[in-house]
């Protein structure tokens, strides 16, 4: 438990300022000091102030302050372009690691992002492309170090699934899928120019969690259909259908695929396994995929598969990314269902990308701005689609592996750009003889990683109703659909926050004895009541969701109290404190009921007294003329000068 | 401002069971104090308790608790049935104060039944047979002394509305409302018996003093068309429409009609100022709507109207409510409508009659059991349409002219009630020449007084996201629609608890010399910034929603306080502090920012402190093992014993 030195030992002084005597309880004069109001500000410096904290938390401009004119424009471009920040330090030193840790993220990144196309539906060069020009874009703008960027499973996905629902028509699918990656990139961008990106904090870790491992039993149940050679597979996504798919076509399946697939699939987890054992061995995992494809690519090449009815990816485009922009689609039926899918992935990229952005900001102590981010993957996400790119952002995995393997700066995503860029040139008839099934055996590893029933298992402990919206939406994205399972598990969310504020805790409080600590009577047992007072903490703000609530529990204490009282034949009660320190706001409904349960315990012959309201409480309390009534003996600053000065004045006047 | 007691004095020391001298600042040794764990309780235990503060704040069954079998009956009958509680000590004095009342709200609840029908579009007569049922059922079942039993103006508006805009066969309407009153009882009461009173606290007194305007002001505007004598009139209700129809038929506008309308709303007007200005004269304004009708009534008989163009209600059928019940409407097409209406005007009116019945109860001195109110309200609801009644409440005109006619108990419900019976079965044809424009005045009158422009004001010069909730219910319901503009206004109010909690306050304290207090260093300027240390206070719970809010606010004060400290050459920072006792909540997010906090800080060799977490903090911290991460140092009870152990700890050891 940490804290245990309850030394009782007589107190010696040495750096005194100033000694004062305070006698427990009740001494009958005391230094009562006033309550405060905050200091007086204009409705306009309020706006100004709660605008600035809303939209400016972490004060952007604080850089700017008292800097030449020059030196300011100079800040701005480096603020708008990190790239000129990290840029003009770079030296062959940082080179050589980001070399390095290009090339691994590279060797991953080709694989995935064939594997990813596919799992939106898209043609497996798409996924190349995406690695192409969105990491240069980003490797500019971004303020991550670490982060690699490309297509990401998850994304993707989703993608996949509310397309393909409703599209059939492959061209249109295409174009829908750039349109769709275009608004997720307007949004992305919208989001951190207007500073909402406290919006995606709504997606809790816990929510994030359900819906990340729902997704890759979906994901992964549907790499069946390559896994084990089926044909014809629904293009649903829930888990009914997908197993009622893979059983119903039995016929197809194809005993030569599922050797192949099996085998690499153990491959691949194995060596993912090693390396999480040992994080050293972290190039074990990242070389696995790269050495799969050739492995099997060989293979089928060797076996000249067709008869044997392993199916390959075939004849893929040399060259690079073919411009886009007359697909983008702004008119039409499908407009809705674009902008749809766009903000849904872009919420959940923008999601993903932050949190890996973070997650290794915080490893190295330096912070990445969330807005900027926002910014940075916004505008690679709206260029994208006029390269033939889809939806991209930060990979977890690929970033993991970037972070171990020594990256130092964004330009680790230039190298692995650059990797991707010779594939496309040169390498492609290379993967002719790919087998589909190997892309299965790779997303599978992927995203297995993602289902982590220990973090899950964390939450049932620590609590209960973050492992309840992590089950919400697990069950959502599983049995109804990812968009339905997000708004349910982001409604779980809200309705804890409401269900805290709707029903907040009340406590009594006792002295500790020797000092002038109040704590919880059912907490501390040392606490000892006061006679004829009954201190109450609320701990929560008073608002209409929860005044009716407070006013009646209080009520409730004061009678439950009395007939304690009755019961032990104690001296009666008196007095009725209530400790404001955690009301840390109040509405109208709030003040009124604090003014009702004044006028109801007055007529019982019950004195209520406040004790240290917050800034805007005692503002708003002040402003409401509230005050006026509890007059000169209803507030005090610290339940100890309460107590010393009321008891005191109960004493029979010489 | 009130307190303002600023005694600076010697201490001396009385009734003394214990001195203790605390020197301040940082007395090198102290008694340092634990911060306790809760009581261990199992989940279900936890469980248990927060399902009975969510369902049972009040603890209803107090009363049963050792009592013998026979007064546990005798109790729950009462419980149940309030009237067998204040019935056994029913007497004649009682009776005669509640004989008068009872008759004077009836003199007002014949015209307004009448009155309100018309409102909801439903024939006059069953505004009267829903004066009679309604009322007998409340008195046995409702506990609020003074609430007067009838329809009212906001239900029977918002009926009209939501139904009227989608059916047009009068049959038709008449089933849809008795169905949706159906519904609307079947909501009250299941809100009721399932303990879910809660929900209605959702709508803040803020929003409903902007829906009530808003629906004052709609209401006004359609009596326009008997004001003015229009027979052809928009069935619509939001503002545009209604004034287009007003201006458009100009020529059906009646002289005659327009003279009398006026003239007897001037009338009541006059008498609602003379009662509002002096309480006692309240007959002056309770006698008015039925000397108009009378006087009106006779007016029309003398000049036999007809020709001269001003509307009268016409034949009314004599007799009791005929039963109903073969009139409610559980299949078809319209079924959806009707539950819809049926759970619009369910909340509206529960919520107008559980703030009645809470408004006279806290004047006398009572308390009124939500959830039991609910279900009276709910099954008289319920049992009305089966007898042609439509949806009830207790009217707060009505029972502040109980109130004020001195109304002891719900028999003045029953007087009312037989008063009605008298009007249904002899005085039916009296009301043959009723002019209907005098209906309108009443009705005008009547809801001009849920304009409550200094309420509206008082709320800006208070709260001004309350005053936001209002405005947004105001205009919601004037442009667009009632149930869309409560929805708006709801949505405002959750947003505004959102918004707390997204960007809570965090302050700086400093010392208050001479105390162990430690208060905000922008508030009081007294206290003293104690060098070395920030101590931080954070108000508000910890969740995923501003986790890294806090953590990014909190890595900005670390960051401004060490600017200042290297402009003004102060003592290097060494600690920061962070005062817990206003956290009231943290979730797995929340815990997470504080252990990345910790370590963050760490690396720049700032100690990070705990102060006080309450209970459920304190449980959370320990499960998710973070605490040990703090170790001995890092956990104190009050920010004086944090300061004074850490700054003691700095000196050089002997």
């Amino acid at each position: 438990m940490g804290v245990n030195s309850n030394r009782v030992e007589a107190f010696s002084t040495h750096q005194t300022t100033l000694t004062v005597k305070v006698s427990v309880p009740m001494p009958p004069s005391m230094e009562v000091h006033t309550v405060c109001l905050p200091p007086q500000t204009t409705t306009f410096q309020k706006l100004k102030h709660r605008v600035s904290e809303i939209f400016f938390p972490e004060d952007p401009l604080h850089r700017f302050k008292n800097q030449t004119w020059c030196t300011k424009l100079l800040l701005g471009v480096q603020f708008f372009f990190p790239i000129f920040q990290w840029g003009s330090g770079y030296n062959l030193r940082l080179f050589r690691s980001d070399l390095i840790s290009g090339l691994t993220i590279a060797s991953l990144a080709i694989p995935q992002g064939i594997s990813y196309a596919k799992l939106a539906n898209l043609p497996p060069i798409v996924g190349l492309y995406s690695s192409f020009v969105p990491p240069l874009i980003y490797s500019v703008l971004g303020s991550s170090r670490h982060l690699a960027v490309g297509p990401v499973s998850i994304a993707s996905l989703v993608m996949g699934t509310m397309l393909s629902e409703n599209v059939k028509d492959p061209i249109l699918y295409l174009k829908l899928a750039f349109t769709a990656t275009f608004f997720a990139g307007l949004f992305q961008a919208s989001l951190g120019l207007l500073r909402l990106g406290f919006v995606i904090d709504f997606l809790s870790k816990a929510t994030l969690l359900g819906f990340m491992a729902g997704a890759a039993v979906i994901v992964s149940l549907q790499q069946l259909k390559g896994l084990l050679g089926i044909v014809h597979f629904t293009g649903k996504m829930q888990l009914i259908p997908v197993i009622t798919s893979v059983l119903e076509h039995r016929n197809e399946w194809s005993w030569q695929t599922i050797i192949m697939g099996f085998g690499f699939l153990v491959f691949l987890l194995t060596t993912r396994h090693i390396s999480m054992r040992k994080p050293k061995l972290f190039w074990v995992s990242a070389a696995a995929p790269l050495t799969s494809v050739i492995l099997s690519t060989l293979l089928v090449f060797c076996i000249k598969s067709k008869a044997h009815g392993i199916s390959i990816i075939g004849h893929l485009p040399k060259g690079l990314n073919p411009p886009s922009s007359n697909m983008l689609y702004f008119d039409g039926p499908s407009l809705a269902l674009a902008i749809k899918t766009g903000i849904v992935t872009g919420i959940l990229s923008l999601t993903e990308g932050i949190a890996v952005g973070r997650t290794f900001a915080a490893l190295k102590n330096y912070q990445v701005d969330g807005n900027k981010e926002m910014m940075a993957i916004g505008f690679m996400n709206m260029a994208g689609p006029c390269t033939s790119c889809y939806v991209t952002t930060g990979s977890f995995s690929r970033s993991a592996v970037n972070y171990n393997a020594g990256a130092q700066t964004a330009f680790s995503n230039i190298i692995m750009a650059s990797a991707v860029l010779v594939t496309l040139l040169f390498l492609m008839p290379l993967f002719y003889y790919t087998p589909n099934v190997i892309l299965a055996a790779i997303i599978i590893t992927a995203v297995i990683g993602l289902i982590d029933y220990q973090a899950a298992f964390r939450l049932w402990k620590v609590d209960k109703l973050d492992f309840l919206a992590c089950l919400c939406s697990f069950f959502g994205v599983l049995f109804i659909s990812v968009p339905l399972g997000l708004a349910i598990a982001v409604g779980v969310s809200v309705l804890k926050i409401l269900l805290h504020v709707t029903r907040p805790n009340t406590m009594a409080l006792g002295n500790i004895p020797g000092t002038q600590i109040y704590q919880s009577l059912s907490r501390y047992t040392k606490a000892l009541r006061v006679p004829s007072f009954l201190i109450l903490a609320i701990e929560s703000p008073i608002y209409f969701a929860n005044a009716t609530y407070i006013q009646e529990r209080i009520l409730r204490w004061v009678r439950e109290e009395e007939e304690r009282i009755k019961a032990n034949k104690e001296c009666t009660l008196k007095s009725i404190i209530l400790d404001m320190t955690a009301v840390t706001a109040i509405d109208t409904s709030g003040i009124e009921i604090i003014g009702e349960l004044r006028k109801m315990l007055e007529k019982r012959s019950l004195q209520l007294v406040l004790v240290n309201p917050v800034g805007n409480v005692m503002a708003k309390l002040h402003q409401s003329k509230i005050l006026d009534s509890f007059g000169i003996d209803g507030l005090y600053l610290s339940v100890g000068e309460a107590v010393a000065a009321i008891s005191s004045s109960w004493k029979p006047q010489p």
